[in-house]
């Protein structure tokens, strides 16, 4: 039975594709072009953007320009929720310069990923989060945490649920304000996903300050967040036109597209706060401006009409 | 809440891409590699088939050698359920001359889409369709209704349940042994679904009758065949590959793709009896020795690791 009787009345969207998007491809948008799309994302109505990330800028050349970024877009940032990704204390210190009000950290549920994405174990990588989160909070900023490969690793398989509460009640424990469950690589169905929250639940770690953030490279994005809504969740990642691809495979596909995920969600009377046409003006303008090859079905299906 | 319980514990795929797809692609695939095609789909375990269309060779030219390749595959046919498209007499009476024991009849919910895709209005095509379904079943085939354009068409907007399950009550009334309802245009959501299946219950056709159909056109195909699934449809159709382009709109996108909906079945525990291997290795064939390009994004990603 699908109950409409469980379903939010709205979702908040978390654009992710300035930064997660913008990370993973292939190109690099010039600064003025990032400012513009930030600038028409936050004018259709989206929630919440994760701009930028202070990671080394010779580790990730697509985001070298995070503080020039930022100054740019200051204005917004007080009307505006939006954050950045801090990798470390020389990442916190950078974004406290700025006029964010939130910052994220982005942790592994597994060794192998950790290693080679932060360069650290999980238990190192956290111990780094630490004084991060507390700092940050401190300082009076919300913190995002983001857990990545949740449900299943390249090189270790499915994933323990409980592998990723360990690391969730650890971060919590230190302050984080959210929490944005990664399904990095794709491969969960929906039952991983009941079955994931479900360990939150044991945890007692309540379902209001989860996130999901599922990617496409299976086909099973928009399914798996339509399990997540049912079962209580009411934040959504997303990346406007699909922006960002997989790491992991060849597969162009990455991040749930935020129109596909609209679509569901104004067709099941859920209310996001996103007008949908300026929304997908900007899916155009990203298409026919920037030259930017869009992965949103539902964007194609209405911007070739 | 998604609830599991409600999850049936098999589901019938029936594929349509040697027909469906087929028609909607931009080539002809000649016929020993369509053969070769249907053999391989049979081998996966996939338990039923469309294979053909008697349609006019000169409207549908990619499927004019349907005499012929139901010759090439009568051993199969005592074997395994496999249908073909039957659109009036004429049609039927080139099928009764094959070894298939099931055929199909195709209409539409809307004036629009039958003027235009069937030339008749819709009663007219309920009334060609009538001693074609009767004459079958005398003659001992099944017959599988399609209703087309269920939820939205694309120039009447959005479709009343009413016009969809008058033109079942008829179809059923006539002796069709099976209905697919038809998401052409792919704008439906899940709510959407939920209400057409209501409104077949206030009808008394019981859901074991029905199967779904849904284009991925707004990427939303594989979230509706949940829903659908989790309020008691056990067969779904679906297209190796996603073969088939959508004809209403520019996009790729068709059909739903097996390989991604065999993905999410199997990881919720539900049987197909398909091996999903020899699925993929049947993609990879479409993709590598037939140049088809593959819209199945959990094949995509498996077939290029």
């Amino acid at each position: 039975m699908f109950d409409r009787s469980t379903l939010p009345n709205s979702v908040t969207i978390y654009e992710v594709g300035p930064r997660d998007g913008l990370q993973n491809e292939k190109f690099v948008l010039p600064t003025l072009l990032k400012v513009e799309l930030i600038k028409r994302l936050a004018s259709t109505g989206i929630p919440a953007i994760e701009v930028a990330s202070f990671v080394r800028a010779d580790l990730v050349p697509a985001l070298a320009d995070a503080d020039e970024l930022l100054l740019e877009i200051a204005p917004l940032l007080s009307t505006h929720r939006m954050s950045a990704l801090v990798p470390n204390q020389k990442g916190l210190d950078r974004a406290l310069k700025t006029e964010l009000r939130e910052i994220a950290v982005f942790a592994s549920a597994t060794e192998s990923f950790s290693k080679a994405n932060l360069n650290n174990s999980v238990a190192d990588s956290l111990d780094i989060f630490t004084p991060v989160i507390r700092q940050a909070r401190d300082s009076g900023l919300d913190v995002r945490g983001y857990i990545s490969m949740c449900f299943g690793d390249p090189l270790e398989g499915k994933v323990s649920t409980k592998q990723v509460v360990d690391v969730a009640e650890r971060l919590f424990g230190d302050g984080i304000t959210q929490l944005s469950i990664g399904d990095t690589i794709g491969t969960a169905t929906p039952g991983d996903v009941v079955d994931l929250l479900a360990a939150f639940d044991s945890r007692a770690i309540p379902r209001s300050l989860l996130a999901v953030h599922f990617h496409d490279t299976y086909g099973q994005a928009l399914s798996n967040t339509l399990t997540a809504i049912l079962e209580g969740i009411t934040t959504v990642d997303s990346s406007i036109a699909g922006l960002g691809g997989c790491p992991f495979a060849k597969s162009a596909t990455g991040n749930l597209a935020t129109e596909d995920l609209v679509w569901q969600l104004h067709g099941l009377g859920i209310s996001t706060g996103i007008d949908f046409q300026a929304l997908l003006d900007t899916s155009a303008w990203l298409a026919e401006k920037v030259g930017i090859n869009i992965r949103s079905k539902a964007a194609i299906a209405l911007i070739n009409q």
